[in-house]
């Protein structure tokens, strides 16, 4: 790296450990004399174009690690998917601050926005290192093995399932939960995970690399609770038809009113609109009357206090690496995760162009052969990634006391 | 006590602790020669009319630890309110196995249960106690400074709403978070602890202890969200309007299709619609675009490996308490929780009359005079319930860059 500063932002929607990849490039780059200034944007990309900077030289290592501990985007975040012209405005602010190293922690969208910038930074001989730092709690970046945010909302969406079955139990009838995850099944998956006992649920989940048809769902409903008297059911909010729509746009009249974001998508969290479809479709055509769903939404993300200590590690190693790649090779590209043993990763740094704008999906052999449920392969990916001291459920195994007066 | 059964029930919603409650019932009841037996209920009167009964004698202790630990109502649960001729068909089995004292872990219904059974078997000149275990994660039981469940579900909704909180800032927009809580607004409240700087959210708290007025609650947004660029709020489910009608039943058409439960109450939890009807309105009203809302639904009430340490160790001693009671005093009624120091309880025996069938609700002095707030005096209420080892947030301080291009 040329001499001069380092910027660091966060964009795209916030993690439980997207601060550890921030302390880690931070703390990482405060160590090289090459670098004069460690910087952070404020609110992603439109904090450089707005020139909105804080100057984390100055930032105590002791707040820097509580802040690495808490969940959220310290610096703020944003949506903005920049164009060339957008583009064009960074690269002037990073030219008028001799920013020569760029660390942008995100998802798919983030490494195409560097890839667009440094593009732009060759055509100028401007001489610039941008590196992509990976998060999403989708785990939807192609080449990783997994990305930093997934375990710890894995953790959560776990940990409410394994509680969600216990109350089912108790008061037995069907329960639908709506976890995020637009493409990719990975969070919605990770439910599974939450069981222990053979009838323990969710005994039905539905990923969108499945086509959804809501007959075969109330079929498969039906089918678990005449089996058990209750049904657990974990359904990803981007559940689709065969020709592709959102089940969510089948709610008729408010289809229309449906949301679209900045990249033209229809809006799925901070809604219960799928849960309550799929309860009132139960109710309707099985006639059972306790259904209950709920809609997990921004909690699953940015709940306080539920984390892996492994993504954690992650996080803050792939934010350290990437100092280590632009300060000792001079390289960009995008900070990859590779499973290198069971459970050992090592990290590489991979062209953006592998990464940016690209989504993975879960392969074939981590769903079974009904579309309803995970393999054993997908809980032997996931399980190390969880972490040490997940809680457990224990059941009562006392002797069942014969009849007096009903024998 | 009369040598012969104890019998343990659990009954109305599962808890974070309940199961703490029926573990210090069972093993304290284990330890007397008057108990022959040590009985467990499954899925409340329910099972005591049917004869479904597990024989806790000869559960080991170390599952019953484990049990304990454990969330939701291991014993199973029952929304089953039983008038009089219900009561006299559990008097008969009771009878039957020579059941000689009966705990019955649950709210206010549960304690007006066990009034009529008592008021039954007096009339027979059964020698029968008994006792009520007070549990609700509403915390509206009389008589009782606070109830075991209440502390743990608070710290579920703080935990949330800290995290929110900081999503919120990250993507600034309006988030509408709705929590549980019919009558008593407590746990909507305790959202409030979860904030740390001036600026943090919930910026507005609506409880059903206050008359909801969709006009007013729009101009309270925009003033938040003028002021802040953003504004978290907390709602409770059971907000209503000046005729005590719920917000969520002027829903129009949907209305209509409200479901009722067994006790007449419209179903608040379990659906999104109460967060999708604010947030539209938001839209619709302010022209805000980025507004999102989540129901926590029954996440809150069941979501395993958060719990308070102090709910644990209270829930623990009321069945312990309740024990003891019967078997070296011999009376009936409802174990009640008095505060006597800073932070200190002590547990009492109340006549079931006092807490049977009553609701308690937050006091006037817990809500501040715009209605949109809590007081200090329900964050010292609240603090020393929480328990230890509760998760902090901390923020970035540190200074801004001056600009170079945009002076």
């Amino acid at each position: 790296m040329k001499a001069g500063k380092v910027l660091v932002a966060q964009g795209g929607g916030p993690t439980a450990v997207i601060n550890q990849s921030l302390v880690g490039a931070v703390l990482e780059a405060r160590k090289f004399s090459l670098v004069d200034r460690v910087y952070g944007a404020m609110f992603g990309v439109k904090g450089i174009v707005n020139e909105d900077f804080l100057d984390l030289t100055q930032e105590t290592t002791h707040n820097l690690e509580r802040v690495a501990a808490t969940p959220g985007s310290a610096l703020g975040s944003t949506r903005d998917k920049p164009d060339e012209a957008y583009c064009a405005e960074i690269l002037k602010v990073l030219i008028a601050h001799n920013i020569r190293c760029f660390f942008y922690i995100g998802g798919n969208d983030s490494s195409d926005t560097l890839r667009i910038v440094q593009e732009f930074a060759q055509k100028q001989h401007y001489e610039l290192i941008t590196i992509h730092i990976p998060k999403t709690i989708d785990n939807d970046l192609t080449v990783n093995d997994h990305t930093p945010g997934y375990p710890s909302a894995a953790r959560f969406v776990i940990s409410a399932f394994a509680g969600l079955n216990l109350d089912n139990r108790a008061l037995p009838g069907i329960y639908v939960g709506v976890v995020m995850g637009r493409n990719a099944g990975f969070l919605t998956a990770a439910s599974a995970l939450g069981r222990k006992c053979r009838d323990d649920g969710p005994h039905l989940i539905y990923l969108p690399e499945r086509n959804f048809d809501i007959n075969h769902f109330l079929a498969d409903v039906k089918r678990v609770y005449d089996r058990h008297g209750r049904c657990v059911v974990a359904v990803s909010e981007g559940i689709h038809d065969t020709t592709g729509a959102p089940i969510v746009t089948t709610l008729g009249q408010q289809a229309g009113q449906m949301e679209r974001d900045a990249h033209g998508n229809i809006q799925l969290s901070g809604t219960g609109a799928l849960a309550d479809l799929l309860t009132d479709s139960i109710k309707r055509g099985l006639g059972i009357k306790r259904v209950r769903g709920d809609t997990f939404g921004y909690v699953q993300r940015s709940f306080l206090g539920v984390v892996s200590d492994v993504d954690q590690r992650e996080a803050r190693e792939v934010g350290e690496k990437a100092c280590q790649f632009a300060l000792w090779h001079g390289a960009s590209g995008s900070v990859t995760i590779h499973r290198v043993g069971n459970y050992s990763v090592e990290y590489r740094l991979d062209p953006l162009v592998a990464v940016a704008g690209k989504t993975k999906v879960m392969p074939d052999a981590f769903i079974n052969s009904s579309g309803t449920d995970v393999t054993d392969a997908f809980q032997l990916y996931l399980q190390p990634l969880l972490g040490s001291r997940m809680p457990e459920t224990f059941r009562l195994r006392a002797p069942i006391v014969p009849k007096v007066l009903r024998k």
